[in-house]
């Protein structure tokens, strides 16, 4: 089944604020068989909207509408739908009664009113955080209109609770799905290990950072052999050295949850990435129970006083070097009392290194880059109870890229150093 | 004038890919004068990607492409604009020579070739930075279609620097704008206070972060209104008590620059941000210059080692106060030796607090999170040469939201502190 998803608002195509949610919508349809033929993000334009609805519903079974469902003037899907499908707005009573629930002991703006009209035969979608409900309408010849306010975290939980389950049932032979997600070896290395599958069963691979993801997919009936081909796939990718984790499982998860299983606690020294190890780990709920802290060391003096790293060392080997990642991990669990530490030292591009790493006078460089040291230039350092580590990195890309792919690498690094640690059991 | 842009990639409509392009092209043809009705994502499918071509073409009066320009044959974008401006495709000598210069001393590989082929009277844009000219062409009625890739570095240089130049006389009576940011009061707050504009001066209001963002423009012989208009509000909004920047500038860029300005050096300390405050300022090139270090002191014992906060103050006051922000911040200037130093601490939804904030044993509440303590309680501490200080704030979203929006409001809360020190002057 091929589905429109259908972005209004013209906040979006006026460039203040980017469109999110249809790429959001398009990963949760993917596991149901249903694909995205197009994607159009329109301004907050009736005519235009209602146009395109139509359009859409010539061209395939299933439109999503994002956005344009709150109480002003501005906000015309409800008015767009009901044209589009030739279908008059009237009150709905459940609408209505949900509206008065969320306004209970105030008294209800009257623009709140006009969110209760919906197309006839539309049904109210429940909106548990916010005003808008949404709308569900089945039109003739087996199509649907789905429609769901814009803010991101309404839209998502009533695409969850209420699109999603509707949906599943219309959405014909569901497929049997698996997916797989590579860490540390390139796109075409993966490729080319996805050799002959089995009849029916197809696949696609993308990359998103320093995650290359495969999906195999088949009529559910040859769940089987998806589930085989995607086994065999992680066996072989991991004797090739990848880090494969099932569906699209995140980096900073899969450390918590080795940690909180082996009853580790951690410790992060950055430099270049500037708290993005951090950042990436926090987000994480939970995470406190096993991040006793980073400290991102950006000035030489920094990591002499907080992590102990000698200053003769900084000034033999360069801040960016093997030796003083070596040394910052170290420091780091030394200082933290934490099972493990993970440092990070490199050249993001024009000053990332701290001002020590400076030791070519050359105009025009970028700061801390030296000839044998370009920017890009990224030491791991990690430390354990069995003992330290260190491997580089060659990022390619601006500031940005580089300081991100470094904090993923790191996260990569700890991941396969500490495998091989809790197999010694910390405590 | 108005335009539409269309996106092309079965990326950008499997979910693989978030399309970014649209909005940064938006940004740079809204000071032209030059507005965008519609933007469209459309899977590699030459057939639906002419369709959309003719259709915009009749809608508007220019049409902007984003990717499809590559060598392989997933690549559809030449084709589908020589079947929608009925051109035959031929091998364009600039291009074909642009072609060899980028494979010089190299064997072209034969796909390449492809990418000399432009439709009939089209115009190559150059690709400094890959091997995929742009395609530029005037049809009839006044018509242009711009093309370009749609890798993001590729596609920024060739808008810039091929396609901007190109539109700009094409775009009628250009317009004067000017834009502020104002941090520190709503959107509702800001609005208020734009009142009567002088004849022929439009505004528009957005909201990104805590950023509200005013843009003001009229036709270019209405310059001075539109500047004088622009320093009103930043007076009246500067009073009462927003920070006002030109244009869309950044937090962190301002820090950096007041810092330098100042020749003062800053430390951060961080627990429920966790290396978001960092990770804002360490964007900014030239940090290393200013920033000496951040701590993040997730765990409170980091608090109490790394940043000497006392053990009693936590036991009595939690790790979320008035008092251990102020502790933090205290610490983390007379550790790091900074000039100034700026604490974050504060519950975020599950686990983003240290676990010694918690306190009530209630099941089933957020961990950190107590009756007096609810999820988005921020409290935030600056220390300088003139004394410490600290504020809270009352955060509403969830754990991402909350992480991001305090980052935000702890650069503003620095930015705001550090005005009144710096007449102080520290050194």
């Amino acid at each position: 089944m091929r589905c429109e998803i259908l972005c209004t608002g013209s906040e979006l195509v006026e460039g203040r604020t980017s469109e999110t949610n249809a790429s959001w919508i398009i990963q949760k349809l993917a596991p149901l068989g249903i694909q995205a033929a197009r994607v159009t993000i329109l301004p907050d334009d009736a005519r235009a909207i209602t146009q395109e609805i139509r359009e859409a519903l010539a061209r395939v079974r299933c439109v999503i509408l994002t956005g344009g469902l709150g109480p002003t003037r501005d906000d015309v899907t409800r008015q767009a739908i009901a044209r589009a499908a030739h279908r008059p707005l009237a009150e709905h009573p459940a609408a209505r009664a949900a509206l008065a629930r969320w306004f209970a002991g105030r008294v209800m703006p009257v623009a709140n009113r006009n969110q209760a009209l919906m197309p006839q035969g539309a049904e109210p979608l429940a909106n548990p955080a916010g005003t808008a409900p949404g709308i569900w309408i089945s039109l003739p010849g087996g199509k649907t209109v789905a429609s769901v306010p814009g803010v991101p975290h309404e839209m998502r939980r009533m695409i969850e609770e209420e699109v999603i389950p509707r949906l599943a049932g219309r959405a014909g032979p569901a497929r049997a799905v698996r997916q797989l997600s590579v860490f540390g070896l390139s796109e075409a290395a993966v490729d080319a290990q996805v050799e002959r599958l089995p009849k029916g069963v197809r696949y696609g691979i993308t990359v998103r950072g320093i995650r290359v993801q495969l999906t195999f997919s088949a009529p559910a009936r040859r769940r089987l052999a998806v589930e085989e081909t995607a086994r065999r796939l992680e066996r072989i990718l991991g004797r090739q050295g990848g880090l494969v984790l099932a569906g699209d499982a995140d980096l900073a998860v899969e450390t918590h949850r080795r940690l909180v299983r082996a009853r580790a606690t951690l410790a992060v020294a950055e430099s270049c990435t500037g708290g993005r190890v951090a950042a990436m780990l926090t987000a994480v709920p939970g995470m406190s129970k096993v991040l006793i802290e980073s400290v991102v060391t950006y000035a030489n003096l920094s990591k002499i006083r907080r992590l102990r790293v000698s200053r003769v060392l900084l000034r033999r080997s360069g801040a960016v070097s093997h030796e003083v990642a070596a040394a910052m991990a170290r420091g780091a669990r030394k200082t933290s009392g934490a099972d493990y530490a993970l440092a990070v030292t490199g050249i993001a591009g024009p000053a990332c290194a701290a001002p020590g790493a400076v030791r070519s006078g050359a105009a025009g460089r970028p700061e801390g880059e030296t000839p044998e040291k370009p920017v890009g230039l990224v030491w791991l350092g990690f430390a354990g109870p069995g003992g330290v580590e260190a491997t580089s990195l060659h990022l390619k890309g601006d500031r940005e890229t580089i300081q991100t792919r470094a904090a993923e690498w790191a996260l990569l690094f700890l991941l396969r150093s500490t495998i091989h640690e809790l197999r010694v059991n910390p405590r």
